[in-house]
């Protein structure tokens, strides 16, 4: 395993312990939206957004992973509503979330719908705890993330992009409107992860330029690889089949740009991203390895 | 027309106003996902919660409309991202709301179900704009309200009690399960509302405690009132059709208490809420005529 890996097996780790532990306990009154809510975040996952606010704050000087820890669980809570929402019959209709059965599957589609509301409604409040008293940061600040946050999901970033996802469905679109779609869907989370652990890590102004250039580049890359994935991945070790996109008719970078230089397009975001981490020296060294190994994943 | 009804009739056009300029503009892309959110917004209604929170930020002092707006439109947002959800084929199943068709029945149910989640996101971007340097209040103020509204309608709130009158379709539910929808569906918002005008004009520990008092018998007083209206009230009045509870055979107040005591039980809330607010004297006099103007309503 290399250190890279060992890095994001150990974060991951950290944070599949602190998830379940700030969500309301699974037996508190009503049970069946507690348990939804739980089990919606045990599905699992990499936990990317938590880890890329976590090493983002390191980068900047930041290291206390306990004071971190409710901006990482709200990531990936927000993260969680969102796939719970986008799976639902009346989006994307999708019976499987990581080979388990999705929320709406297990409990039904009106606790689901209900569970995303309150993953949501929850990351807020746990935000709101970041600041003194209860945390150790300033209230400017944490309401200055609240208001990052809250701008980067809403309709002109992560539900923007899926609506224009939803709409786009069995249409043939342009590039143009493919990277909005991704550019909100899934990359404004990603920057936001890593522009809200820079705040917490009380980022210069040219760190802070730096780190949305790398955000920018990894989001992109992340997506490519992901098209990419989906056409020579293995289903088993993705726990979803391998071709769907195609049988979807959905459109994708290598089925717009062709795989080739789709693939171009994933190196040059690397690169990117690789030269934006410069003046970061050799702190740098873990995001410059992540985009690599991101883009060169198997799952 | 009495001096509160004029009183409810100004607040009311007031805040019909300012609803839509607080939301992203109509035509911005992706259209018809601001398109769902100001259809869902302008439906209407009484527009009692913000109305509450500025008469109670009006009864501690506080006298500044444009600088507490936007609470007023957040606390709107939120309900009607309730109204939006609750409305779903998936939950209560509901083709008219206020006589007009539903948000899922003029858009699909993916683009309601996302201007749900756009109204409750943008409901807390909002609410960070009354923070200095965009608002007039402090930013550990702001924060606290955050905090109070986002915990009112999880899953202790909002949110649970929607869950458990789901669970109760079709069900023989006793007075303390009633009593847990409504206290939290309907009643834990009209708290919110009154609690955070009253935190933004400063109110005193011995006035937020009054107000809290009053605050609970509110929402109890409504909500009777309201299941009377359902047996007694005069269906193109109130744009939906009357004696539905009982057809749907939901649990009311009426229909587990009888008619009498549910009478009784919203005559002592009544007085219960005037008692609450002698502390403010003459000054308490506008909240006084509401509760029972609300208890006596036709619509």
């Amino acid at each position: 395993m290399s250190i890279l890996e060992a890095y994001l097996k150990e974060k991951k780790e950290l944070i599949d312990l602190a998830l379940p532990l700030y969500l309301p306990p699974i037996d508190t009154y009503p049970k069946i939206i507690h348990e939804a809510m739980h089990y919606g975040v045990a599905v699992g996952g990499k936990r990317l957004r938590p880890i890329l606010a976590l090493t983002t704050a390191e980068l900047v000087g930041f290291n206390d992973q306990k004071a971190i820890m409710p901006l990482l669980c709200s990531l990936e809570y927000i993260h969680t509503y969102s796939l719970i929402h986008d799976d639902l019959p009346a989006m994307d209709d999708d019976d499987f979330r990581r080979g388990k059965p999705s929320c709406h599957r297990v409990f039904d589609e009106g606790i689901a719908i209900l569970a995303g509301d309150a993953l949501l409604t929850y990351a807020f409040e746990l935000l709101t705890k970041l600041a003194r008293p209860q945390g150790p940061f300033s209230e400017g600040l944490v309401l200055q993330m609240i208001s990052k946050v809250s701008h980067a999901i809403g309709t002109k970033g992560l539900i923007g992009g899926q609506v224009v996802d939803l709409q786009s469905e069995n249409k043939i679109i342009n590039l143009e409107t493919l990277k909005f779609i991704h550019g909100n869907k899934t990359a404004a989370l990603f920057e936001t992860a890593m522009v809200t652990g820079a705040m917490l890590g009380n980022a210069s102004k040219k760190q802070m330029k730096a780190i949305k250039l790398y955000a920018n580049a990894f989001g992109l890359a992340f997506q490519i690889s992901d098209d990419i994935l989906d056409i020579k991945g293995d289903t088993v070790l993705l726990g979803k089949t391998v071709g769907s996109d195609e049988k979807k008719n959905k459109a994708t970078y290598p089925s717009l740009l062709g795989l080739e230089k789709a693939e171009k397009l994933m190196l040059k975001c690397i690169s990117d991203g690789k030269t934006a981490l410069n003046i970061f020296g050799n702190k740098g060294r873990l995001l410059t390895e992540l985009i690599e190994y991101i883009a060169n994943r198997r799952i």
